[in-house]
């Protein structure tokens, strides 16, 4: 019972550490793949734990390997360290210190829980069978994503299951969401410049006109979802930038356009891609212009996978009770730790951290997003009972 | 003077078999090349006048050519004789008689004033220097057009000029009216099958919907005229039909449409032609569907000769009088007498035949389409003072 | 247990009855809303089964019900008896006698098992707690359909749950599908006819051209499910009808448009109905045309009910064993077995039927249609078992 | 005969003049509205003359009045006096001393050819019956117009006949370009902003997309010129810039869009206005969005007065010969000549500048712009002569 009791004080110190180290890391942010601070201080932790391997696969990231006593499978969790080119307009005493930069995703948390997690799992060695890898990721944020290095370093080749977090300003603090199958969508990009033929705008005839051709386009891309696509499937295509001309009275030679495709199944996305460069070829060649279109793959979907998810499922229920849990839907922003389930099964859960009386409700990647620092003992509490929830199946 | 006299007896009883012969004709419509009937009592007649020399170049149409005492140029007068497929509804006391067949375009006119005018110039064949050919012309109404086949027997190889005229129940009579260029535009039409792909209504995934695709076809379409003509050109090209569907929640497998194209210039028509056709590529190959289109070339433009439409208007001046010439803009029905303008320079002219007090202001191809018959008398004064005029430049 | 043994051998007596009625059933098919022969030979045999209550709430409608000899809830079972308007070409024995009308979906099958169901359970009364329901409904081809008629004449108002089934060509036999939640779509249409201007297809200017005003109207259409629609929500519009236009050169006075609109929810439709119009008034004020707009509101989607459709799931499991189970996605297919569950939560489900080997695969609706007759065994067992499980919750 | 060898030398140094003056006014351009020095340095020249009664209506215009020694009628001779903001780059040496400022457009040459004309029909007061006013304008290239405020000044009341020149570095210098009827176009622009709702580009149902509403408005558009046009009048709808977004993945909550809209007539011109208008409203109504929209009428087209335009045509015939003519056809630039035309008949001619061989072929408002200079000669003998020919009518 006093190991109990002990046991408890341990965790009760390592939670105001968790706080403690957001704080530090929410005052000193670093934008992708410059996390150089960040990395140091998250490797000089962790070295201060003892008993964890060490690596550093990247000049910004940090792996590190907790060996159980008995041999079994290997878990991956994973927590994103880098911050936005945002300026942080909000009043909290650990403010960026950094002018115009600022963790507004909420990646500090992440950070701050997973070594946390690591602090406690490595006191509790023992009682794990088979590993855990701690990831701490850079460049979540920024194509191609950290994430897809880190798989391409090799550094989760030997990995069965993965989990990761994100404290969520959209969710009540006080609850956990548990989301089967798709998470996050595949955010792709399309650039596209329509090239005619410049000229006086009372010549149209000496002219190709690029507007009224790109207005045809964005028109003709409608029938993508309308109707090229099943309708039990889901697929956004939104044109979100157009810009073209430089006088009234002249028709401009190009205009440019910039659009975003949202998908879950990869069927879907490679079928828009290719329907979306169908009807700009067509578009232009019925009027004799010509164009440059150039399609971004983004982050692909992540993708929970049934059995991770229901350990997660099974976990809060167990630590948090059934009314902590919130089944939600997917929502169409991106991820990159879907780069991890490429290799391995996994599951990603979202964690509560909004909390309208205490003002913080601001959607994510806005200057004054903010989480309610509940979210970071909640985080902290899944990750420590997951392991050995996951690697006793 | 009583030389005088007699002529002018002459002229008035030509007047008077004028409008009996048009009332013969009137009553005995043929279609287009099936002028078996008119033609034969168009050959009697003049074969009656005497020193004429008369050609069948077809089996329906007659060739009457009158040589002047003196050498010199040659002109053609031409006349169209067909009917149309209309069930006429008039109450003239000489109503078709032929049920469904109708002179609603005064071709029966045209013939009667001609056969007037070769009688009176007969009778006159000392005061010419050149010759006059009397076209009795077959078929205007039906394409290709009997014009164009006179032309390619060679029936007008060796004519200098070249004129024409019809009534006309939209101009007042006791007007003629004169048109310098363009008088008649380019009479195009195109036929157009977007094949996709049926299917449930519920299923746009599994169908290419060829209603959408139709719908973009004709929106673009709409750039021609707006955006790919010289402003001061004329065109129109207008979808008139439109016809696909079978069932509410069946996708069709095609749609059919149906265009009609006018315009005045050679390029501007053949411009249109491809236009029309690279849109519709453009816009099925956007969309994975397929086509047939087909152009026809319909009659060409009638460009009225600078010098032969003064002859006309100065003819009309000195013999109706200034106030008889209303000045014609172009407009965008058809005619074949533009066959005839490839070989020789030449006019077209309006012959005033509207009353409205007399009811004869139907439009032409109207069930109950009829003429001032005063035109008859304006039409074969024209003719009969023409060839001196233009015979003498 | 020789009970037992004689029990199994009416069973076996009744199965054979089933099949004798579904064929007479289909070689005597009747209209929607003209069931006269088929209701009566319903009525016929229900009462030959002795201890229901017979009613008949309209001219070609039955029901039947059965008291269990404990007091309990009331569950509804219904089978739909109408043919469709099609010549039959298929050649089984007992092919339809009547020309023109022919049972191309099922509901001689529906008709037979449920008074099949009916003849059994009025044997196992003693067994039942609570009452069964049997609704022979007349008129599901057609719109308002039989069913909402029955629901109005206070049929099933004292009705706890409700139950029906359809044999499927498209599910192999040897299965039965179970759907969660949506099951079949609201299936609605709508008619449009765009009201321009007629004209000459060369003098636009004094027309309103409705050809191009629809294809507008249907290029903006593609708007509402392409960015008007929650992407996880399922819609479907498809203009499948257009027809407008007499002659190549007339541009025409309007053009008649029909439509399928598919969607799941209510709000979903009612919004999808509000935009139609919306676009139809914008594009149609736009270009100074007029509109008639009807949208018809046809069958709203069957939802099936959380918990009566677990107990159709375990009776199956538990009587046919858990790969009879086939979990199938919802089509867009329309049916109104929802207007019962407006009043009571319900289940409806699907009996394979398809057979390729004996030629069973052709879809419903189709001249050849035809089903595998061991679904008549399927339904026939689900239902006779279904009673206790629902009523004993 | 000394008289006329006077007259010749006399007219002979102004010639001489009129390049020095032009040179000058060419190396000192000053921007509309701001023509300060350039209308001293007119208003000081003017009173070296004698015999000219001057007026300053505005700040920076000059207008002088020449009683001929019998009375008659008035005609005005109009020059415009202002340049553009271009920065000159070519390598004359009486090149811009003002960065940034330049005669590209050849007001100063029509400056010059006035005064030129002014100092010579001062000397010739005597031949003339009636009165000349030379108006040197002020601000031709910035809308409104100098000519509107000079008309509301009262300054042409009294006019009779209005006279412009334009040298032409289109028209080959030794040519004389005549129009009869409309010579520059209405010069209208309108301004739109497509109000949406912004939002994620996953979203599009919690947006209102400004950009595909703005597509489909541009498209909708070209109805007006393909649809809604006589076929034999002119108008150009162009719209010339489009800027929506900021970022790929936002829905942008607005659209700005830039038209030029072109024709002759007036009524065109409002119907245009008219329709533009109707479009938008009924495109963003079927949408739901909002939209802010301004119709600029801009100048006013020049149509040539019959009668005015045979006076310069014959002088052009009598002292520069028959071949001298370039008749041309109207094109669809601006002008605000066309506010004097308002009050009293005139014509606007154009005086060939063209000279490929020094480099004088480059367009106006080009920064190389120049003209061959004896294009003011001719100008002034055009000048000088028109006067006794048009007031002797």
């Amino acid at each position: 019972m006093s190991k109990t009791v002990s046991k408890t004080n341990f965790v009760y110190e390592v939670k105001k550490e968790v706080v403690k180290w957001r704080r530090y890391l929410h005052e000193n942010p670093e934008l992708s793949f410059e996390e150089f601070n960040t990395s140091q201080f998250v490797y000089d932790t962790l070295a201060s734990f003892g008993d964890l391997e060490l690596e550093r696969p990247t000049k910004t990231s940090v792996v590190a390997t907790l060996k159980g006593n008995k041999p079994g499978k290997v878990l991956g969790l994973r927590a994103d360290m880098d911050a936005l080119p945002i300026e942080e307009t909000s009043d909290v005493p650990f403010k960026s210190k950094k002018p115009g930069v600022m963790h507004a995703c909420g990646h500090d948390a992440h950070t701050a829980i997973l070594l946390g997690a690591a602090k406690i799992l490595t006191q509790r060695k023992d009682e794990i069978s088979g590993e855990v890898k701690f990831v701490f990721q850079h460049a979540e944020e920024l194509l191609p994503g950290g994430a897809k290095e880190l798989v391409e370093k090799g550094v989760i080749d030997h990995i069965d299951y993965m989990v990761g977090l994100h404290v969520m300003s959209t969710l009540e603090s006080g609850k956990i969401g548990i989301v089967y199958g798709p998470f996050t969508s595949n955010t792709d990009e399309f650039e596209l410049k329509v090239i005619g033929k410049g000229g006086h705008s009372s010549q149209p005839d000496l002219s190709i006109d690029p507007v009224a051709i790109s207005a045809q386009i964005i028109t003709n891309l409608q029938h993508i979802v309308a109707r090229n696509l099943e309708p039990a499937e889901k697929l956004v295509i939104s044109t979100t930038m157009i810009n073209g001309g430089t006088a009234s009275n002249i028709i401009p030679e190009t205009v440019s356009l910039v659009g975003s495709v949202r998908s879950y199944s990869q069927d879907v996305r490679e079928n828009a891609a290719h329907l979306i460069e169908r009807i700009v070829k067509g578009i232009t060649e019925a009027h004799g212009a010509d164009y440059n279109f150039t399609y971004h793959y983004g982050y692909s979907s992540v993708i929970n996978d049934q059995q991770v998810t229901k350990c997660v499922e099974e976990t809060v229920a167990e630590k948090f009770g059934e009314n902590y849990i919130e089944y939600g839907e997917p929502f169409m922003g991106g991820e990159d730790f879907s780069a991890y389930l490429t290799k391995a099964p996994g599951c990603f859960v979202a964690i509560g951290a909004k909390n309208e009386q205490q003002g913080f409700d601001y959607p994510h990647h806005h200057p004054k997003f903010g989480i309610d620092e509940n979210s970071l003992e909640d985080g902290l509490r899944l990750l420590i009972n997951l392991p050995n929830k996951i690697l006793s199946q």
